[in-house]
């Protein structure tokens, strides 16, 4: 049986109960939306580049050329949270703001400010990194999203109209196109689908095949000395890429767009240069947050194994990247080890770009700082802000993968979701405290008995589980591709208490990273630890662990919204630990997440 | 880094220490070889076919027009054993042989006996199922294991000519040649590595492609109303197989013949038809034991998760085939999932095929015994006995993986083997007592200090271990790809002890086999437990085990050649367990692996 027929079950049919990421989404309404909108339409021209350009407000082009796409991202955001909150007054800014967007748009489809406004007499279609095509795929994926949400398809009909220009423009016996930044591709699938337009899916597939063969051109990518084709992974056909190279968002962007159209069409290559890729970013380029990136000349790859802890990149955006990858990855091969990707992003890299209040976002994740690192509200790129702003929303669709055989549960969060498996409409609730506590309730409603398979996954970091079926415990759970797979006929009110053992952890790096050589750093379930001088005036610098350390973890609800910290006993003294994903969050200090190890 | 660099340290570089396999050895050489001389030459008429064929002795064919094979697989055996184990009186035997063989090769090149002295007029190389590409295969590799261990290459200038002939009689152009019983292909692969010759290479890659077109000709199959292409898996091209069906043997040959001309080409699709048919065969098809083939009938299968324990076919041939194709996974993609399945056949589904004696052996492996099946010293189709006498020598070979970065400890049994990592000459020395006790003591000789990998297998049955390096507890070592990975500068003299917890455990099947609905296995370490009626008069039918059953342990130096037994203490009284492997070692008694559990 193939596992191409995996889905998720889409985040509008999850409902998040009070818990940790029930706030996370609190917050995204109350701060991180307000922010993007603040910033798109009052602190910046984001907004008014589009009136500009539909000749409706006076002045010149302000910002640089991909600008328009935080708008996009911004409004998927917007659609994501109408989804599941309706907001009228919320709503009414998005579609000011998508008719701001259709008024700009050309008699024949075409929509970037920057080029209908002739900025520096740049032609369109000619720099292959201006960003067009990048544009197009966000819109693409904001405006899907809003009918999803909204049922209003005005944006959708812009998108269209937009990709069909760009149908019309590039392709066989037309011109080449190397998207300079990968997005399109993905974007056109999700097209194809919400459509039925196989034109979609074709020309997506088409954009795959014209990378790597030299078409690429332009002077910001392939034009440039010390970056070249290999930046946005131009340098090789994609049946042939084997390792993560370049720039680390395009390559994130690149790979979710392989698996895309090889879900649909089950190429090969794609699949064997899909797990090469995944084997060199996870196994030997990726930081133990899940940040991807060590460079920040690329904003990119290194070498395998060279991850510098106070100049790691690990973009915001690359990390979230990460996500979406994984998750396509985990829908492929029906593998928990993505969705342990998933889930390490979801708790630390990824969430590490915003801060607790919502208001203040990373870019660059470092895994170690001397003090002088901060989240801004906003930046001169913006990618990372309007990328979380599209994420957090959106959390709800990594739970569960499904097909007309059974349940996939990928993430524990406290929620109640609904599904159909074949001809079964099921209702599965999870109570839980994930992060904290490894304990989580599953709980099944159905209209009638049904057999189908209700798989747990096992997270990797998981060393001791328990399980129990109504009441009784279940010994000796099959185990297959890192779930737990229970196998019988589900019956309304079936309960399933699975309880993964939480204790404190040492983890060492791959013996290859000289960065962390004599190191180790501190987990906790799906949490990775580290640790502030602002907890630790004394023993920042000294505190060394051994084979004998001791660890505490403690609850503490007054800080940081409610953290487990976790004291490491060593003979320098007590040095506490916090998640990586609150750091920064309190006065300037020093941080770091490797802490030396005597062997 | 691509894994296709891995290869494996050959047996012969591979010397076994006192312990478990060196036993192994000492049975294969004093008992399994003779029988299989004596099978051959003296019971059977296999050795004076080729006589006849030479005209040089009288008489008819006598015999299936298959049994050259068991001629060649046993002299392979002969050789891996002279390999390690010089034996003037035994090479004569074999030159002998050989030389009858070489007797009877035609001018051409052609040599199978049965057609050679034209059996009922059959021509040749018309019905593709008359096993003819077959008995070249096993030639070929039964003669380069020959030239390997004496330096004599008569036996291969025979094979090559063969070789040759059949090149001369297929291909492009000339005429389409389905191989009816796969083997071929991996036996040209080997001819190519060992003569440099690219045509042989393309030959199997050829051979694989010709399958599932329709080419497929012979009454003994394809003209077979209930079998059809399916039995020889000639159903569909290669590269769109997806699942495990048709006789097993056929399968596992034909999967080693994918694995190796992938492992040569890259060959995308190939590397994916494996990945989906290891899914179907090991996740969906497979016995507890490591069995394969659930139907007397096609030898094969019947659909996923029909496991019957019964009538469980398990042909002794198939599980050594599994072990064959499952390492050159391992070599492909440097994971020790397929490992873990070397090892399942090697204790336990492999194992059970020869008796503790070495002189009989099983075709059959069941999971269940009425008391009526035995070993047998022979069979009429006597491909068993002759792959074990060639699997059982050749066992030092899957103990390590190894390329330019790094050494695989796959298997751990006591040993001394010798091998290159980059310009490190490495000897490593395992001491252990497996599969009864979970600790290994690995030490290194280095003539100079040298940085490598050193990636020990962490096995999937095991939950807990001790590591330690040089005395001293080696916390948290990497994790990846089923393997605890070190990587350091070695000196000569380093130790390193593994210790892996080999509790007694309970096992369920994959929750849709119904044959094992509602029941469990006993498992410690790799081995799998039944129980025989020999040894539970009482309980044998009333046993059950629940969530409170225990178990104990227990060492019996005098019991099946020494043996831990587990007894499992229940209500009905004890039920006590011995390693599947040594079943039917003792009077005629019932058996069964999977014993009623009450939750």
């Amino acid at each position: 049986m193939s596992k191409n027929d995996l889905k998720n079950v889409s985040f509008e049919k999850v409902q998040l109960s009070e818990g940790f990421w029930k706030e996370k989404l609190k917050i995204h309404k109350q701060a991180v939306i307000p922010t993007c909108i603040a910033n798109c339409e009052t602190n910046t021209e984001r907004i008014n580049n589009f009136k500009r350009a539909a000749g409706k407000m006076e002045g010149d082009f302000q910002g640089i050329y991909y600008d328009d796409s935080d708008v996009y991202k911004a409004l998927e955001g917007i659609a994501y949270s109408l989804a599941v909150q309706p907001d009228p007054e919320l709503e009414q800014k998005a579609d000011e703001w998508i008719d701001a967007i259709a008024a700009a748009q050309q008699e024949d489809g075409y929509l970037v400010c920057y080029f209908i406004m002739g900025v520096n007499g740049e032609p369109r279609w000619t720099d292959m990194e201006r960003h067009e095509d990048y544009c197009l795929g966000h819109m693409i994926e904001g405006a899907i999203a809003y009918k999803h949400a909204t049922g209003k398809d005005k944006f959708l009909q812009v998108a269209i109209r937009f990709a069909d220009h760009f149908a019309d423009v590039v392709g066989e016996g037309k011109k080449h196109w190397v998207t300079g930044h990968e997005e399109l591709e993905l974007a056109l699938v999700k097209l194809y689908h919400e459509t039925g337009n196989e034109k979609y899916l074709h020309l997506a597939s088409w954009l795959l095949e014209e990378r790597g063969h030299g078409y690429g051109v332009g002077n910001g990518i392939w034009g440039k000395a010390d970056w070249g084709p290999k930046y946005a992974q131009d340098d090789k056909p994609v049946s042939e890429m084997t390792d993560i190279a370049g720039h680390a968002v395009r390559a994130m962007y690149l790979y979710c767009g392989l698996c895309d159209v090889a879900k649909e069409t089950g190429n090969d290559s794609y699949l064997n240069s899909l797990n090469r890729l995944w084997d060199s970013t996870v196994l030997r380029n990726m930081y133990i947050t899940g940040g991807i990136g060590s460079s920040r000349d690329n904003e990119g790859f290194t070498a395998d194994y060279d991850l510098p802890n106070d100049t790691a990149y690990c973009e915001t955006c690359a990390a979230v990247g990460m996500a979406l990858w994984n998750n396509r990855m985990n829908l492929l091969h029906g593998d928990g080890k993505y969705a342990d990707v998933v889930e390490k992003e979801l708790y630390n890299g990824a969430l590490s770009g915003v801060s607790l209040d919502g208001k203040k976002f990373f870019y660059v994740n470092p895994l170690f700082s001397d003090g002088t690192h901060h989240r801004q509200e906003w930046y001169g790129t913006a990618c990372c802000p309007t990328q979380l702003s599209r994420f957090l929303p959106s959390v709800g669709g990594y739970l569960y993968a499904y097909d007309n055989t059974g349940i996939w549960v990928n993430q524990y969060i406290s929620s109640t979701a609904k599904l159909h498996v074949d001809t079964a409409d099921v209702e599965i609730t999870q109570n839980g405290n994930f992060p904290w506590e490894g304990k989580v309730e599953l709980s099944l409603r159905l209209t009638q008995e049904a057999f189908f398979e209700l798989n747990l996954r096992l997270p990797g970091w998981c060393k001791e589980y328990r399980l129990s079926l109504n009441g009784r415990e279940y010994l000796a759970p099959y185990e297959e591709k890192g779930y737990l797979k229970l196998y019988r006929e589900w019956s309304d009110g079936d309960r399933v208490v699975l309880e993964l053992s939480m204790p404190v952890e040492i983890v060492r790096a791959h013996p290859k990273v000289k960065n962390d050589e004599g190191m180790v750093a501190v987990t906790r379930g799906p949490l990775v630890y580290c640790a502030e001088e602002i907890d630790n005036q004394e023993t920042f610098d000294t505190a060394v662990f051994t084979p004998d350390t001791t660890f505490t973890p403690k609850w503490e609800g007054d800080l940081l919204n409610g953290v487990m910290t976790v004291t490491a006993h060593t003979k320098a003294g007590e040095l506490k630990l916090i998640p990586y994903y609150a750091w920064d969050n309190r006065e300037a200090s020093r941080m770091k997440v490797w802490i030396p190890f005597e062997e």
